[in-house]
């Protein structure tokens, strides 16, 4: 996307993207028009293609960050592969759900808009998402390698288990029974049953 | 919804809810017009009026449809509370995976279109989901209670499965390396370890 260099260029670049998922995560992307954008920002229309062509560029751009900022977060932070499978998984699931709580916005939109990009687009994003599956996929394969885990089809196990993650983000809201850890400890419990380790329990209920 | 009497109107209201889904389910609600779809159903934009209201109230009635015949078509072949909660649970999942996997268009827009309800329509959509996360959490209860289920949040273990599985509807496509039948029995296998049942494994992934 070209951007204007300086400071306030891009944060105004910035604004742009921030106003597009706000206004496209209420309304939806087809609903939603560049003159909407720039008001949102404070800009003249004219001046919103300084930062973006068009508005399925925008579009792309923000899944397109959203999934290169999920990868380059759980770099971060990814654990070695000499860490025993439980660990890992573990660690990936509480990044998943404390990212994905975080951002329900941009997961809202990263699943729902995916109907509005161009064929070149989709295949860019769902390559970027097939990467992160495979960060999943990696570890339940290791587990299984080493006997930890146990379950049928590993494939099918991780879309089962991104699935069930990313369900906290349409349910969770800040002051609720569960706190985002104690939300982190029940999925890790569950995501560790789901991948057939045997492991303690939480305290159970009756 | 109001609706002409007669086999030709009730033809054309179903027709009227048929094509809203399809036009929602590719474009979002926000971005589709009434004149839209009278011009797919083949109706003059006035006639349209003698179907339904407004769009608020066909988006009600295709949400409020979508839950009331899921949870019909659920009484139709629930099993009584006399069965064990393991032979419930394989029959809830392996019913909810065939709704769901047949009306792609419907489930996207009822998770997708919630934002778009009024407050009113929005609490009555809500409680009708609410009945259908009760039937799965009153079976996981029944097994709880009766020792053939170990989890710990009752509540959180329903959210969690239901997101996974719903998630087949996201992905599955008709001739991919599984079948409906193939997917609902790993499905089927994967609830049983999340809601902590000690049951066999089906083959296993090396």
């Amino acid at each position: 996307m070209a951007r204007k260099s300086g400071s306030s260029g891009e944060k105004t670049a910035i604004a742009v993207r921030e106003a597009a998922i706000r206004l496209i995560a209420q309304h939806g992307f087809a609903a939603v028009s560049m003159r909407q954008i720039a008001r949102e920002v404070g800009v003249q229309a004219g001046a919103l293609y300084l930062y973006t062509p068009d508005k399925q560029s925008l579009l792309f751009d923000i899944l397109k960050s959203h999934m290169e900022d999920l990868l380059s977060s759980w770099q971060d932070e990814a654990p070695g592969s000499d860490m025993a499978p439980e660990a890992r998984l573990e660690r990936f699931v509480r990044f998943h759900i404390r990212y994905h709580i975080s951002r329900q916005d941009r997961v809202f939109i990263s699943y729902m808009e995916l109907r509005n990009l161009s064929p070149d687009n989709f295949v860019e994003i769902e390559r970027l998402r097939r990467l992160y599956e495979d960060v999943l996929g990696e570890i339940l394969s290791d587990g299984a390698a080493k006997g930890v885990f146990v379950m049928e089809d590993i494939r099918v196990t991780t879309m089962a288990m991104i699935a069930m993650l990313t369900g906290v983000s349409t349910w969770f809201r800040e002051g609720g029974r569960l706190g985002p850890d104690d939300i982190a400890a029940h999925y890790i419990s569950m995501s560790l049953r789901l991948a057939g380790a045997h492991v303690p329990m939480l305290a159970v209920a009756e």
